[in-house]
């Protein structure tokens, strides 16, 4: 028996595991996105923003200062709710969004991520419902699973989710007696979709959501790196009940981890109870770093600098599908944040294609990944933020020529290509962000 | 109804938490707090390392090279799992306890409060056993209770857990149908008793476990600062399906969260997964700021720096507690770590004594802390890693007074002082840890 007790391969406590574990799976798509990763591949997938621009010496000086004057404090324990100077800059950040915020209604998390986790964790019991968009961020899509709540997917039209839509199946769900615990909504350039609610639209999805009893949670990322207008005033600007969550991830850097939840009172305190046991505090070191970015740096411009990089960006995407795909190809038109939501003709398996993209060096992240129910099997998530304009045409024509060979393929055989185990949430990973 | 709505200080969404949600409370103890920070206060309640000495220049400067060689890196998402760069120098650090790892089975924790946290997540349902040293870590222990486990206290001698008790423990849970999910330890130096298992103890405590089919989850953020002896080899060392939580936040700093889990493979791969949900990635420019610092600092001279300077504050508090206490009060004698373990006689309660505790200037943990079953109401948790070793000595003189003059009412009215709702366990925080 000592080779098995000392060969860690084998797993000898799986059936020690918790039942929310056993939803936990290792994708199929992560492997593939493991060989994305070469460089002769052009990544349409990730979600990581491009911060190549920054300006690293400046901000190499920066934190050398704060650690050499008051290393002892910057890198010590600190709040469970984070550092007061940076929830009073963050009030700053969303007042860009006509957000009026209290410093003492911020839960400081790591990385918006954890804000989910952790609002999603002080709120949801198992069979608990949380209606999402459609489609909706994978990363939430996982982090909800894992709490073993059921997601519902509220229809979307181009202006996001359909307010009608919304009163129906909060009804329906009502009627049937479920527990709806909250609406999980990306209004400014959604991950996936890359659409936008407008101003109208936000104040039906409130409405329909309060008529109903249900919390609104707002999740925005991208609202800053809007590509054609001034940010448009944020939900919880509307309605200081919405619980908002805000992230530095896309206006300075992921590596910081530092996001934020904005919530009511009552409820911040127990997001602050819950923090301090997930992690006693959120990273210390990264607040001071980005509090004294905030005070230092002219982030406001550095912002606008973001916006004219990705805006060639996506302007080249766009340009380049028009250009390249074949007919019955449709895609969204976004206005800020980093994605292209692609529809092809129905047949075609974005999932079961993956294998065959990574071959034209091409990766996207298949439909599917955005659906708790399976929907999606024609579409694809295209991104825009990381690779240059010249690749991402380079990219682009790739995709375009191997789906014109699947509509081929798909015309003469006239087989149904869709991936047969159908198609799975995969768990949120940096890749997929 | 327009008041009610818009007053974020009454909790309309009371109704709307979780089950777990319900056992987070504020404790009593942490408003004491707030207060017991005021400087004229000798703390010798807190858990936070002293790291005045770090070499700050030195940090300064390498992080700041850092950034500005390798910012478009360090500042980036980043891998779920931890960097491999970090991970290589985990393992090195793990080696001076005797522990053999590969960096593929490790997974990096944002501080290892995240670490316990992910392992509860993984592994325990509602209602599942976990066994506990007695007294234990308060921060633990409110992870526990906050994924609704049964904490049960496993009684302990001068070596820690009892393994007799321990095997009668397993086999009376058992037989009563419960579920035991893991055995949770801190050999060395443990938070709150300061006690040590010796090494035939360790060896006894995972026999026990294995033969009843339970896990055991060593926790070990103080091991290396021993201040007698070399290093003991970790129960890792000699079980390695012993599940390690260590950190760098007291041989380091804190302020980073950086921890890691060290585990078999299969365990490591959910724990990834269940990291991904939580927050993508854990703290990725804490990672590289702290593999930098491993790889260009003399960090095992400046742990040897941090014994010398721990060394002379334990002797302080030794010293000055056989001077000033009177007789029926007893108390642990570390051999490393932070902590001191106080007993009163029967009949005193340290969670009632705190104000008067505060009003003579000085505040410590109250001994129910860290129990989940009301134990614990004639100890006290005292630490002697963050006040100099002459507050120290002026802390403790304070705290004796107090206790002589409870024991002077207790004898006059023979009054029973304990704190008539009983005790309970207040969430973790960074006051506690």
């Amino acid at each position: 028996m000592s080779i098995e007790r000392h060969d860690t391969r084998l797993d000898r406590f799986v059936d020690n595991y918790a039942e929310r574990t056993n939803g936990m799976r290792v994708s199929a798509v992560r492997a593939l996105f493991a060989v994305a990763n070469r460089p002769e591949i052009v990544s349409l997938a990730g979600g990581m923003p491009n911060i190549e621009d920054l300006g690293l010496q400046a901000i190499a000086d920066n934190v050398s200062r704060l650690i050499r004057d008051h290393g002892a404090k910057v890198m010590q324990y600190g709040s469970g709710q984070g550092e007061p100077e940076i929830r009073e800059r963050i009030c700053e950040v969303m007042a860009l969004e006509s957000i009026l915020a209290h410093p003492d209604d911020i839960c400081v998390t790591a990385g918006s991520q954890q804000g989910l986790d952790l609002v999603t964790r002080v709120f949801c019991d198992p069979g608990d419902v949380i209606l999402a968009e459609s489609p909706s961020y994978v990363g939430a899509l996982g982090t909800f699973l894992s709490y073993q709540c059921e997601v519902v997917h509220v229809p979307s039209d181009e202006h996001g989710i359909s307010p009608a839509a919304l009163r129906e199946t909060i009804a329906r769900l009502q009627a049937d007696g479920k527990r709806i615990k909250f609406l999980y909504t990306i209004p400014n350039f959604s991950n996936p979709s890359g659409l936008t609610q407008p101003m109208q639209r936000r104040r039906e999805v409130i409405d329909a959501c309060n008529d109903g009893g249900v919390m609104v949670v707002e999740d925005n990322p991208y609202g800053l790196l809007t590509l054609e207008t001034l940010p448009q005033p944020a939900m919880r600007a509307i309605d200081p009940e919405v619980i908002y969550l805000g992230s530095f991830s896309k206006i300075f850097a992921p590596g910081f981890r530092v996001g934020w939840v904005l919530a009511p009172h009552g409820v911040r305190e127990k997001l602050t109870l819950a923090q301090e046991s997930a992690t006693l505090c959120p990273p210390v070191f990264s607040q001071f770093a980005i509090a004294d970015y905030l005070e230092h740096y002219d982030w406001q411009k550095q912002i606008v600098a973001f916006r004219d990089m990705y805006r060639g960006r996506r302007d080249a995407m766009l340009e380049e599908l028009a250009d390249a795909m074949p007919d019955g190809v449709s895609w969204t038109q976004p206005k800020g944040g980093f994605f292209v939501w692609l529809t092809m003709p129905e047949g075609l398996d974005s999932q079961a294609m993956l294998p065959r993209g990574v071959n034209a060096r091409v990766a996207y992240v298949p439909g599917a990944a955005f659906y708790a129910d399976g929907q999606g099997a024609a579409n694809m998530r295209l991104s825009y933020c990381f690779p240059t304009a010249e690749r991402i045409r380079e990219g682009v024509r790739r995709l375009a020529g191997m789906i014109r060979s699947e509509l081929e393929v798909h015309e003469i055989f006239g087989t149904d290509f869709r991936h047969p185990q159908g198609s799975h949430v995969p768990g949120p990973s940096p890749d997929l962000s």
